[in-house]
């Protein structure tokens, strides 16, 4: 988090934004959505594992869109689009990460009652985002086996605001030389006994325990 | 960057952050020591690639010592240190970024005299570091080929900002089928012709060169 000289304005910032995000939960289950905030490192996957997971849910029967939220330009965007998720673009101009305000904004846009999952696609980032609940009903933070296994320790925050702790990119696991092991003990320890979900979106393996983790 | 309500603020500190990194820059540069600003994605491989370019300085002649810039913890510091890297560890608590107060108050800590490269790692963040130099002499900041082709478009400004930009991890290029030449055009569109220069720390590929450029 930048600099801010004024704690009081701070708290202000953070206390506006939980309202906000609260008043985000009750329009999106007031339309029946349900919804997950997904943050990770730039990098670790978020879109294809979305769109893995969208794929996997439409073929449930749900009807799906994402909010691709980033810096700038359309990529994520464009990605969902070409893999048949209905998608919604979100630039934060120069913000490192969503908030309920942006989302708030972007649901203007979009026809709820069409939705039956939306996924919130945040800026790559396991920093700022932890202070910004959107209002969704989980929070799941993604990283990957070629980030090293000290993710965790490095960023307890995140980890300890998330619901979902997924490792994507398992496929690469022995290449990497990575101790998995050493990752999930230090979820487990944070996160009072909870487990890290590993995934790959290349081969599919953990995805549709994922799936039953993002309905359940 | 996070909102902050007023922009004259935000213009303050960004205004005060340059005054101060100008006055590190003399600093270091009246000690005779060189230095260099390494940005880039959390799990880039950041750390192992400042590791094995300080062997290469060492190996030249030269005293070398490395900042390691993290939001909590000393894995880093202690990588360094197992490594035979004279370290000094850095913990920002909360923010999301290195600035150059935090470097200043570092630099007291260190015999710059007994120093001729300094690496300074920052936080893993390809967004909010771009504001803050630090006063090194230069800014690099390192991707990953695991973090698909879209880095560049996606964070021009801290591209923009650097002046040496590394693509590392090149080892796994054609398992990931990652399309480096895109990568490499934005880049080179982005920064007025600058090559992006391709890495791997694994087998040693583009190190030589990358440390040229840091000499150069």
């Amino acid at each position: 988090m930048h600099k801010i000289t004024h704690i009081s304005m701070e708290t202000d910032v953070l206390a506006e934004n939980r309202h906000l995000a609260e008043h985000n939960l009750e329009r999106l289950r007031g339309s029946s959505v349900r919804s997950v905030d997904v943050m990770g490192t730039t990098g670790a996957g978020k879109t294809s594992l979305i769109i893995a997971l969208s794929r996997m849910l439409m073929a449930r029967g749900l009807r799906v869109a994402a909010v691709a939220g980033d810096v700038t330009g359309q990529d994520d965007y464009d990605r969902f689009q070409a893999a048949g998720v209905r998608a919604y673009n979100l630039n934060t101009g120069k913000e490192c990460h969503l908030d309920a305000n942006l989302l708030d904004r972007t649901l203007d846009g979009i026809d709820l009652l069409a939705v039956d999952f939306l996924f919130v696609e945040n800026v790559g980032n396991l920093v700022c985002p932890a202070d910004f609940p959107l209002g969704t009903d989980k929070r799941m933070v993604v990283i990957s086996v070629t980030e090293g296994d000290d993710m965790v320790r490095k960023h307890p925050m995140i980890f300890q605001g998330a619901d979902i702790a997924v490792m994507n990119k398992m496929d690469l696991a022995s290449y990497m030389g990575i101790d998995v092991e050493r990752v999930k003990a230090d979820y487990r320890r944070l996160s009072g006994g909870k487990e890290l979900l590993p995934v790959s979106v290349r081969t599919g393996d953990g995805l549709e325990a994922l799936a039953d983790r993002l309905l359940g």
